[in-house]
């Protein structure tokens, strides 16, 4: 019935999909299983993607060619750029989705790309043979054969849901738990363990009262995710805000003793930095509120979620407490919160193309690695997908490093510290923030996906000419001489000190009050050389002059640090020949078998002194 | 938590839609209470509404101010009107529908319907006081208040789902099964039995070759559903038409010993209407090949249903046959076929308000009836929906009679006869099809609903002006005389009997192949006067006017009928002291308590001496 596929995706929400998407482009015939084809793509949680440091992991998956980005700009209802206040390393962009139509593109666009094939099933199980993962077994009683496998099965494995006292198995509320996959690695050495997430209460919006909250409303100017040309909307929905209070922190406690988390019935470890609301008032007693978002579902439902109030307490626990938040008076709940646990395999169990060590061909992404959020199971699809394609074709592994990208902190992340929570991605993980930018993933990373055979012409084209725009306009601020009676009004005007004498405009650029676009409207010449150029070559010039010494400090400690990252120790080294080590290191280091020995820096328990014995060893 | 409703509505198909949308139109505090928010109205089997018998339901339901008309009208990809080379009576309207798009428009509708409050969760039984219902209790433990109760459960009451050897509980393919409402009843005293429906694989459009199929497109004018005025698609998606052949039917064959349906693993009946595919080549050995119609999932998904195969053999019978089908060589299934059986409640159980004779404030509407179809399940919960809140406001039962809709031919024959197999409309179940045409319904059933409350004033306005313009514009033709020289040549054309003299256009028009259209394109003093009217109005006048003869014998035939019809049996009527009535009749009219003696007569096993005896005792 089937044939045999180069690669069978277990799963299809983001990391799944994602992985789809690439292999397939790269020309893999591909093979997508899920439970349930009505619910492609589901967002499981909150109707958002991007935010911060998530934001610009999904600028990445796009500049390498995964469609999380276009997708997000099809179905959005409002757009933000976040922390525009700040340095452009922080800017990161948000957009809500319509839930329906995010689903319905992400399947639509599944559907026009050759290659992927699909099927609804539950997978039970592996087909193992030689140590190699060659196919999966249905629940339905397939055996369907391939020449590798990625595993995307987030919350599903041995899911159990969880709203105060009552518990059923589950994978999402509503939807059946996949059972069978982890006992079977675990009976072939893996290492397995619980994680818990929570979502929160789904309400009317029909019931609450907007005036007493803060509207959120989108960006004037929307933008986007994808650096291709999508179809943005003509308008937005907004969202509202609104706080917690004393009170209803009360209410909330009155239901601890029942809280399947307090009580000890769930035993997973939550995401530390999406806590559930019970948590937040128990972590933060001294807190007097917590601010909500309320974020509609999409165009035209009125259905609401209530960002912030991730709970797994019982259901009337959770009404109670709703109903004394301002606006929320008179509120329906549609379906209430809950948490939910499941199996994730610790990801120093994989090496950075997020193949398991212990079976080759076999991949995993997303929340079965251990990490929470969509862009960290989107941007761990993408590469899983392309590594699982490299590998059946024997090309060389594609692997980001941490200076390249957020993807690559991610991976490097994971396989070489693990995680016992659920790990999110934030700016401060990464060592190069002012170098991984959201403005320029696909200066960063386009070519690299080009040369792959992933990113399309078009998009390798779009770079070029932005990186030429940049070069010229930069050279047109080196050489264009301003005189201090063109400029002196407007710097006057923005509170500046005036220039003495004439001044080269990029000198002028470099001033932190001074954007390219102001000058450009200040001084005419300068104005008709920039005419041809588009806003997003304009801003990106402009960040790069402005920036132009942290960016290069960067690229100096980058190229210092790669010393360290450059260097490969050989997969056939023996650490446990290695009498200098001390025990811990040497236990580490044999089971994680770091890539470089920048990797093996960063594993949690090796020192600075554990490196240099191994350099000295290595022949440095 | 929740505040006492009138009504709650358990389930949210096509049935459960439409009795929240009417209870709560007619002022009703509706909650509809689901499984799964996501998929409410989902279309569970075939891509489409409507046809044969059923187009005329779901115009009914649309005359009555339902919503089923106006959601197909909206998500439609292609519109025929069947047996347009018929008489009027058989026309039948049937469009294919976006699956997904059906499923959002309803739950659109319903949000922006007051009234209609959502709640997710499982229904698990019912709260039952002095033997009337008075709410709901749900696997979350919520006991949730009501006057009254709906009941439409679909196919999830102990659903069981069989493909092959294979069966697993579900109530949909990857949608869990409900328990515990049927044992409830039963433990009241309620009879429940089982029945079986099944569904087709779905295949990737991608791996058809269209060039071995017939193209079935859309008509060329888009008609609708609704009478009111709905936006159409400006394009069509085609159909496609394909056979299977002796070969297919041999492959099927070899799968026989494993089918859940011969080996006895099913016990429930299936629809002997809508046989799967293993039926018809058993029950129809004869045939060498039976029609299969490939019907597109959307716009824009190359999922494709395969109308006509409904299949629960093995996945690899089912994936060997569909092969040798021509255009099905290189088929990949997306899903596969299965049977599914499931509890429902002979429908003797019921009165004509769809009400539980058992316990007051309980009714049943769709498939828990023993019914089978999109158009027979909505009718129904309308109907349900509409006597709900009647019951509750102690208002007058609304019931259509057998002469008035084929909603009454439904009501009336399922708890008359009940049914001992999933029930399905046709044209021949009614004994005035004449009378119950697409056209009409509006003329028909309108007013009626207006009176309750339910159909709009808009609604009631465009009947009104419908009925004028018929009026008038039969006036137009019964004073209109026409002149041989003006009409001659184009009766000739056509192959008709010149006229000899002057004769009135209304006489003319009685003519079978002469229709409205052309008389007026062919005198002009004819299309001038008929300028002012609509297509519609035009099109009820020919019909009317033509079929003059037919429509009045009916209706004659109806007030004769309405002797038996109109006469009313005392509900305390005692048949047990009829001693002249045979045993098997006081039995059965002891149990289905008939509202009138036309119903009694059509109770099976009741003989018309039967019915003479109890006319006797009824002092007539």
């Amino acid at each position: 019935m089937f044939p045999e596929y180069d690669i069978i995706v277990v799963g299809a929400g983001h990391a799944g999909c994602e992985a789809a998407a690439a292999a397939a482009n790269l020309g893999s015939k591909v093979l997508l299983i899920t439970m349930n084809m009505q619910t492609i793509a589901q967002m499981s949680c909150n109707p958002a993607m991007g935010g911060i440091a998530k934001g610009q992991i999904v600028r990445e998956v796009d500049a390498l060619g995964g469609y999380s980005g276009i997708v997000t700009d099809l179905s959005m209802i409002q757009f933000r750029m976040l922390n525009r206040s700040k340095g452009p390393a922080m800017w990161s962009p948000r957009a809500q989705s319509d839930r329906m139509m995010f689903a319905t593109k992400w399947r639509e666009m599944l559907e026009q790309t050759p290659n992927v094939d699909f099927y609804q099933d539950m997978v039970k199980g592996l087909v193992i043979k030689d140590g190699r993962a060659c196919g999966v077994v249905t629940g339905l009683g397939h055996e369907i054969r391939s020449k590798a496998v990625v595993l995307t099965n987030g919350t599903f494995l041995n899911g159990i849901i969880h709203i105060g006292e009552k518990n059923f198995g589950g994978g999402r509320a509503a939807e059946k738990a996949a059972t069978g996959i982890t006992e079977q690695l675990v009976s072939l050495g893996f290492e397995s363990d619980r994680l818990k997430t929570g979502t929160p209460p789904r309400v009317d919006g029909r019931s609450l009262d907007y005036s007493k909250m803060e509207e959120q409303p989108g960006d004037e100017e929307i933008g986007g995710f994808s650096y291709t040309d999508t179809k943005k909307p003509l308008k937005q929905r907004s969202c509202w805000i609104t706080y917690t209070n004393q009170t209803v922190h009360d209410v909330l406690k009155t239901g601890f003793d029942r809280s399947p988390m307090f009580a000890g019935r769930i035993d997973g470890v939550g995401p530390r930095y999406c806590p559930s609301i019970e948590d937040k008032i128990n972590r933060f007693a001294e807190r007097e509120r917590h601010q909500l978002f309320i974020e509609p579902e999409g165009w035209d439902t009125v259905e609401i979620y209530v960002n912030g109030f991730s709970t797994s307490l019982p259901e009337e626990i959770q009404y109670e407490a709703l109903r004394i938040i301002p606006g929320f008076e008179n509120v329906r709940i549609f379906r209430p919160g809950y948490a939910i646990e499941y199996d994730y395999f610790p990801p120093t169990q994989l090496t950075h193309t997020l193949e398991t060590k212990l079976i080759s061909n076999l991949f995993f992404a997303g929340q079965i690695n251990g990490t929470t959020g969509y862009e960290e199971a989107a941007c761990q699809g993408l590469m899983a997908g392309i590594n699982a394609h490299q590998k059946v074709r024997e090309l060389d592994p594609f692997i980001l490093k941490r200076s390249e990208a957020y993807i690559g902190v991610l991976v490097d992340d994971l396989i070489s510290k693990g995680t016992e929570e659920p790990y999110r991605m934030f700016t401060s993980r990464a060592e190069f923030r002012t170098l991984l930018r959201q403005d320029n993933a696909d200066l960063r990373l386009t070519e690299k996906s080009h040369l792959l055979g992933l990113a399309s012409q078009e998009r390798m084209d779009n770079v070029s000419a932005k990186k030429d725009a940049v070069a010229e306009i930069w050279q047109v601020l080196k050489e264009m001489s301003v005189d201090p009676n063109e400029i002196n009004g407007f710097l006057q005007s923005i509170g500046n000190t005036p220039i003495p004498e004439k001044q080269k405009a990029e000198k002028i650029l470099r001033r932190p009050d001074v954007e390219l676009d102001q000058l450009a409207a200040t001084l005419p010449k300068l104005g008709t050389a920039l005419a041809k150029f588009s806003k997003e070559q304009i801003e990106q010039a402009s960040i790069q002059v402005k920036y132009d010494v942290y960016i290069n400090k960067e690229k100096e400690l980058v190229a210092r640090m790669s010393q360290l990252e450059d260097l490969e120790i050989p997969s056939s080294f023996d650490y446990k020949k290695i009498q200098a080590l001390g025990n811990e290191a040497r236990e580490k280091l044999n089971r994680i078998r770091p890539r470089t020995l920048g990797q093996a820096s960063r594993i949690s328990g090796i020192n600075p002194s554990d490196v240099q014995i191994l350099m000295v060893y290595m022949g440095r």
